[in-house]
């Protein structure tokens, strides 16, 4: 796959998760993948994600650097939102919080075969003591 | 710059840090950079990361994922190390430590203008508490 091809893919991705169309992932996500060292399949993976989206209505996924080369994607997302439950181990305020993650992903073929994801839950907690 | 360039500066950049050849980073970053958007001159950066380096003695900044495009580098660096002093706000144990840092990079020419870097120390953490 071209690099474009990698990118419009992966971009496609995100479109998919921001209109919260889990049940499309089986075109962007194997069967069976890993996950920060953890195998998920697909459906936990989404389950994992539709979670999130429920404790952050407006959860949505910007890209704000890309980089795919070869297999690999590498993404800074950038999330500006208002969690409504607890999110990442956090109790919300009320209040919108701004946060990076930065994120790997290997691909085989048009599908995303491994997540290592690193999220700035610092800068999350921050906000949530403010 | 094409990807392999830019690519094969990175890796000699971090050669550099391994060989603590902090000296010659007037070749692979900018006289003033952005790092995490604290503006830094390079003296201030080389400092930081040399600080760093006198805490870990063996650090050694392994790329385990690189994905250069256009003027973007980001990179999964691995780190296997035994701190000595204070180390990312915590005190060592004697015993070593494993843990990512996900960082981007832009580089203007052939040096670093911007980096973007999340440290996973919620994993370094939780083995200094072993």
């Amino acid at each position: 796959m071209t690099h474009d091809n990698l990118e419009s893919t992966y971009l496609a991705y995100l479109d998919a998760l921001n209109a919260r169309r889990f049940d499309a992932l089986d075109r962007y996500v194997c069967d069976e993948l890993v996950y920060n060292d953890r195998p998920l399949t697909r459906e936990e993976y989404a389950a994992m994600i539709a979670e999130d989206t429920r404790a952050v209505p407006d959860l949505r996924y910007e890209a704000h650097l890309l980089s795919t080369h070869g297999d690999i994607v590498a993404c800074r997302l950038w999330f500006d939102c208002t969690p409504k439950t607890t999110f990442l181990g956090l109790e919300p305020t009320g209040r919108p919080v701004s946060f990076a993650e930065h994120v790997f992903y290997r691909f085989e073929g048009e599908r995303i075969a491994h997540v290592w994801s690193l999220i700035d839950r610092e800068a999350v907690a921050s906000q949530f003591d403010r």
